[in-house]
């Protein structure tokens, strides 16, 4: 693996690839394709569209996510499962046409993914890559028709761990929290807080809600609920901010 | 002014519009193109090359912005300010063809850009459609080929001002600083942090730099004041880890 291409393909609409995007699919000899855990056959149906679409001549070839050790501490079981993760590309692309690999990322490879740490772990260090995808951050703020930022403000960008370890994050104004699966805005005073959140951004099943945490918090908690059940997974995202 | 649709078209390559935005140029009945301060003739060429590209039959008008008027308060000399794009907007597409009205936002239009701002004083309110667009932070991270956080952790976006103000924001491991015209990292203490730094990301005269703040902070210096007197203009964004 001289090349290793990872290809942000955005979060939900197959609409959301770049031009960059779509010519590094025509021009990769491999693309790896991950079959994962949540939502696994509608985004890997997702995955698959967007390729087909391409035009891409690849050899598609995909491998499935190993799961992680929960008998390991964390940072370890990360890195096991990294290491494994490496390991099942090179599997996968074992006697493959020569030529760039292309792996896609679900919106942007910088953002809360493991691909770039895992392509760390590949001896000899192939040449790497990084097509930049619309990321869930801008699929919510573009749903909602809302600036990110206040004028010229600063934001913050964090995990439902972390708002719900730490709290509300000392003097910010607008906080962005992904990987949450616990609606952890729960945890907040809802005093003075306005949200903004979406769940399926980009894609038909696409949902919003915003208004005042006090008024909309609950509606939001019960209407993910339902929704998780309804199509096995969710992946949902909100914004709240401070006026 | 029905519908107005602010396109996100990326950060300096015209391979990072998305297939959203390309579809939403061709079915717009009128193009708005600001043409304003820093990089005038580069930016607007990269627009008319990006319009003609996506096979628009968009009518295509252009507009100059206004200059603010100094001698105001800040908040009021914004609000003034935005109050006089949004007339000549209107101005701009008087007999036109009826239609969607596009305007090309550059990067996102979510992220520090003021025409979501300038949108909400059109009286009365056209319907707002959001098409999300690549940022700068994406091109750095992607042209570095970096991650934004560190794993699972937080990331603060903030602007030059808010560091020359408020110094290094407590307890944060990443901050990504835009709008940043004084190379604003060097009132900070170096000790422990890494930059990447990025001008002109995704152009042809994209400059990267990259390593410990304390070796390399005064070579970004030097090298930004040589390429903006070369260029006339720059634009550039960096990251900072505190590791
Ligand atoms: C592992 S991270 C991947 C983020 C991705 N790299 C990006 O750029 O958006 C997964 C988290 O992203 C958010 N997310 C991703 N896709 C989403 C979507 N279509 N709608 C809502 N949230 C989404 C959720 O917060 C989810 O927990
Ligand atoms: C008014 S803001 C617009 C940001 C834009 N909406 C986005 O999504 O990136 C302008 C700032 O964005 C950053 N920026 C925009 N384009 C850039 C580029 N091509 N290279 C480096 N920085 C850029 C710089 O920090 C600049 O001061």
């Amino acid at each position: 693996m001289d090349d290793l291409w990872l290809i942000g393909i955005g979060t939900g609409s197959p609409a959301h690839v770049t031009l960059e995007g779509l010519q590094a699919l025509r021009d990769a000899a491999v693309i790896l394709v991950p079959q994962k855990g949540e939502g696994k056959d509608t985004l890997a149906a997702l995955r698959y569209g967007i390729i087909e679409a391409s035009g891409a001549q690849a050899e598609v070839r995909s491998f499935d996510y190993p799961v992680r050790d929960p008998a390991l501490p964390y940072g370890q079981r990360v890195i096991k499962w990294h290491d494994e993760i490496a390991r099942r590309w090179i599997a996968a692309i074992q006697s493959a046409p020569p030529g760039p690999v292309a792996l896609l990322v679900w919106g942007d490879p910088a953002l809360y993914d493991s691909t770039l740490r895992i392509a760390e772990r590949i001896v000899p260090r192939p040449r790497l890559r990084v097509v930049p995808g619309i990321t869930a951050i801008q699929a919510l703020t573009a749903a909602h028709a809302i600036p990110l930022n206040t004028l010229n403000g600063p934001v913050k960008i964090t995990t439902g761990r972390q708002l719900r370890d730490h709290g509300w994050p000392e003097g910010e104004e607008t906080v962005v929290v992904m990987l949450d699966a616990e609606c952890s805005f729960q945890g907040l005073d809802p005093e003075g807080l306005q949200i903004w959140w979406g769940a399926y951004l980009g894609s038909e099943a696409q949902a919003l809600e915003a208004g005042s945490l006090a008024e909309v918090g609950g509606r939001i908690v019960e209407r993910r609920a339902k929704l998780r059940a309804r199509h096995g997974w969710i992946m949902d995202t909100y914004l709240l901010r401070r006026l």
